[in-house]
């Protein structure tokens, strides 16, 4: 592909919405991305990071994706494709130009396919994939080698489910989805009622309801509902080892980063981002555009988009002794500074620091 | 199963121990649970938060199970089913409305069984299933699709193990269990001695021992003992990707929310309660009914029952840059309000700080 | 195996660099090895931690491993092998009495091994694995039950894959490697462009490189590469449900415990010991030799080698609570503080707490 015909692609796949004006070589033939210090001069890279300006002086890529800003600061010696959205433009080339290896449709001899499920056209359903009684797989979906549909289970067009993916008894997922190898879907909720110092276990009788264009990371759970289901809305991105509750319902738009853990019935919103090892308490709500700082714990509903924080600051060992014993009499603490203001009289509103 | 019938059935389930009086149509049918507002008059609710007390008048529910108390202050139109534990009780009626769907009896013609493995009276062997020589599975028991299980394994009766379970050589789980997909019992503990810069390998010849009515969730894993064993009692209930290191000791009824880590040779007692994401350290042991928040990290040993903590409440970025900010100077501040104490003569016994 | 064999073999075995000195029977023959308290006179014991020292005397083992100092002062009545590295010298021994239960080599008429797959000398390919075409399986490997290897993957000779391993195309492992159940290798790193409120994939082209002697933990996950590869060197050590993200390097001989969390673009120095769910945020780098807590979140570079924390203290919760909500007020305690300190014109420079 020219660079001039790439642009054409993009500027198509985005529905026109991502215009471009290339610099230089229009007939330049473009292979593959690279990373601006190993491109080769039929490939085409990108300034991710400000940091890597200089690299763009030095690269030996055959073209290279820049804003017009950028562009003119840096008046590089290779083409350039001049748009005002680089990260995305380059997101859609990067596609065209790297297809996943397709599989030829069809039905592995050592799969499992029970009579009674329903196989769209152009279906790749690999060796060891168990599919059971009433099971829909779309058209042009790909069941990989191990993978597992519990019965009633629906998995929409053209999504892909890597080796190893299992998917319980009537949860569904939507179109053009993508799952990683190692993900559950649909196994019970942790629920348990106390009695006489035992457990009694709440049948565990919702779904897993994912839209359409999700995708979920490696060995990340996701439980199907108590009573009423588990709910994942559209485009949803979810990363790897990432626990999700029962009756928890992810707003569209949403990424969720590795090893966060959201507890039953928390309620996210559209277009948060949830940071990497963040916790959701259960049964809260976040509003629309909420961001997390990774590690942090959520522990009470947030109704104001922003981004909120709650991480111990890293220190030397030493130091985190020092300070971390001064932590556990803070309420002390503060109660001699108010000491010490009354003895000279100037106690502040004790109020404000109530709560 | 009219309502009489399954109140009738619930307390011969819990040997007696959980009677209950109707208020209302004992012959309604009952047909399955439902959460208050999405109820029909088939199915049977619950009041399970206070905070929604308000949905008990306008639930389309045939029959509700409430405590005398609430009952006698909602007064609610349809059947009640009147009972001092209502939770336990509609735990119990929901096990007997929604018995999971059976699998008839029979080895999958794609499992692979070692012919010196003995496998009970009405067991079920999925495809792709793989057991080798020594396991013993117990009657009525399940292995489904793709799990598997080492030499010597031994599962009790009635236990399923979901798709895609992996099971170790010589461990072994008891009676009456469930053990999600996903789930690793038996890897080696994380255990190597320095030598020379280098790592080396410490054999992990101990076992894991799995009690009678473990639930254990998706993608969990329990380690193998390093030399002795790796031991989860009766009635344990582990949530999803929890780790539990080798040489662990869980004590009975004790529960584990999702996300937790053990580290190895931890002793956690009984009764106990580990939120989500928290973090048990090696070597240390927690006396029986200790419940730890989520996100909280243990570093010593606990001897009185309790509640524990250890989070940093979150706040907005901007507030917490300020006061993170501070924590690394708490030390210097305690040394400061001191100072100040001492010049104004009241400087108290400084041993009250020293941690 | 005689105690004079086995000091021999593990002489041999550590090239000569662990010579141990037998006091006692030399000809006491020994089978395995137990703890202190469970040992029996056929088997070698070794005190793991200074508190045991005590077992040393009441132990029926058949022999001891301790130091030349330990020994001298414990004069225990059974047979000692004295050495200077007592642990390292009983991991050797230990590895030398339990050689894992071979398997007989040969591929499993239940496998799918693609023709144009490489197989070495001597592999066992058990039952329901898969093996793409163009990938290399080396001499002496096993790729046990319902384990998949994609297109060109690469596995080193003598590595041991346990069962339900996901190893993506193009990506490799070392020679002696140790992978355990439900490990995922070379999943999509975790890469999206925002673009008009939606999210467009980055697809992942880089590989996952794994050195030799590397052993990873049940259900860790390695992603590849967006571009360039994910790397992981020789003898690096990794525990259970570890998440590594895209383009992380770590260096050799580096550990990492369980619930650990490596976010994408992180390099990892050499040396390092990364404690139980610590969390390395992305783009930083870690340099030789450093250490942090279990628990602890690092969100900058370090450049220096040493021992670094950040947990919250634990404590009821009751005191968490008052203390907890002092924290959303440091930064004013520390304003009144200043102000005191004004008042009394005992101010220090402001600067000292600034950052």
């Amino acid at each position: 592909m020219t660079l001039a015909e790439l642009a054409a692609a993009v500027e198509h796949r985005s529905s026109g919405r991502l215009a471009a004006k290339i610099e230089g070589e229009r007939d330049r033939p473009i292979e593959a991305v690279a990373p601006l210090e190993s491109a080769r001069p039929s490939e085409l890279s990108f300034l991710a990071n400000v940091r890597y300006r200089g690299a763009v002086a030095t690269t030996r890529a055959g073209a290279v994706v820049l804003t017009a800003a950028d562009c003119a600061a840096l008046r590089p010696a290779m083409s350039v494709v001049v748009c005002e959205q680089p990260y995305a433009w380059f997101a859609f080339a990067a596609q065209l130009l790297h297809r996943p290896a397709g599989r030829k449709p069809g039905i592995d001899p050592n799969a499992c396919v029970d009579p009674a499920a329903k196989i769209g056209a152009n279906v790749w359903i690999g060796p060891g994939a168990v599919i059971e009684a009433g099971a829909e797989v779309g058209a042009g979906a790909s069941i990989e080698a191990g993978s597992y549909l519990g019965r009633d289970v629906r998995i929409g067009a053209g999504t892909r489910l890597y080796p190893g993916v299992r998917v319980q008894d009537g949860c569904s997922i939507g179109a053009h989805g993508i799952v990683h190898s190692g993900v559950v879907i649909g196994a019970d909720g942790f629920g348990f009622a106390p009695f006489a110092g035992t457990w009694i276990k709440i049948p565990q009788t919702g779904r897993v309801v994912i839209g359409d264009d999700v995708e979920i990371g490696a060995n990340t759970t996701i439980d199907r509902g108590a009573m009423g289901d588990t709910v994942i809305e559209d485009d949803v991105k979810i990363d790897n080892q990432v626990q999700v509750g029962h009756n928890c319902r992810i707003g569209a738009h949403t990424v969720i980063s590795g090893c966060a853990g959201i507890a039953g019935s928390a309620i996210i919103g559209r277009h948060c981002q949830l940071g990497g090892a963040s916790m959701i308490n259960g049964h809260i709500t976040l509003c629309d555009r909420v961001i997390v700082s990774g590690g942090t714990l959520i522990s009470r509903s947030i109704n104001e988009p922003g981004f909120y924080s709650a991480v111990f600051p890293f220190m030397t060992n030493r130091d985190w002794e020092r300070n971390a014993a001064v932590v556990r009499h803070l309420r002390e603490l503060r109660d001699r500074i108010r000491a010490l203001e009354r003895r000279l009289g100037s106690a502040p509103d004790i109020e404000d620091l109530e709560k």
